[in-house]
């Protein structure tokens, strides 16, 4: 194992730095996270987005409903890393308001893999949903850790 | 990177296993394929399973639903490696028969992270779901690669 401590610890503070992006709705700041050849699978939209392109026009749309910001805070990531390869995977406690200005927040989780390229730390995956119930196939809004 | 051919070809070869197992119903061949301490993020029944015990069990109740086996398709595994840590992400083809014997078969997305432990590679964490449809709440059965 090659991993460092400054490396995991680098990662955390990606993760920290991404999380503090999306809850303040700082679109560039969400994108500059990612690898040209991201594949992303999200919670809501398509079963997946290949490439930054198509990945960055989902979170514009998503942006649209969030013009206030979000509730976006990022429980406990366990980090792995070796050599330039690294994972993590968290709760978040996500939710914003609605049009009746009611906060609607739950839990949703996160996978994410990065590649160090060129130097730099980017995510080259992100997996991110909520689980259903296979009777109503509808989601489980109160999952929880 | 250190990266070899090999150490992807393991990972493959780890998948396509691990698929063979579900498909067949092989509760013991796909609890052999992750570590003790795997943290899995399943696409029902709850936020996160920690640990095998609790994830073994999760898949016994899951297994008591498909006593024919399933249809468990991998779609063209994505494979990074450095090192001992490994991580994959596919969609997979997924379904079975319901009580009338008629084939429901939809597709749904996976994440897995892999570390090399004492020179086998084990599954530490996983995360399949489905994306859901934010206006109703209800998963999108019919999304697609």
């Amino acid at each position: 194992m090659s991993t460092t401590h400054e490396d995991e610890q680098a990662i955390q503070t990606l993760i920290a730095q991404w999380a503090r992006a999306v809850s303040a709705g700082d679109l560039d700041g969400i994108l500059a996270c990612y690898a040209e050849d991201v594949e992303a699978y999200d919670a809501i939209g398509r079963l997946r987005f290949q490439g930054l392109e198509a990945y960055g026009a989902h979170w514009r749309e998503c942006m649209a409903y969030c013009n206030n910001g979000m509730v976006f805070d990022v429980h406990e990531p366990r980090v792995r890393v070796d050599g330039d390869l690294a994972v993590s995977y968290f709760p978040v406690r996500c939710g914003g308001e609605n049009d009746k200005g009611e906060e609607q927040v739950g839990w949703i989780r996160m996978s994410s893999a990065y590649q160090r390229l060129n130097g730099q730390w980017k995510i080259v995956h992100e997996h991110s949903s909520v689980p259903f119930d296979p009777m109503t196939l509808k989601i489980m809004e109160d999952a929880a850790p």
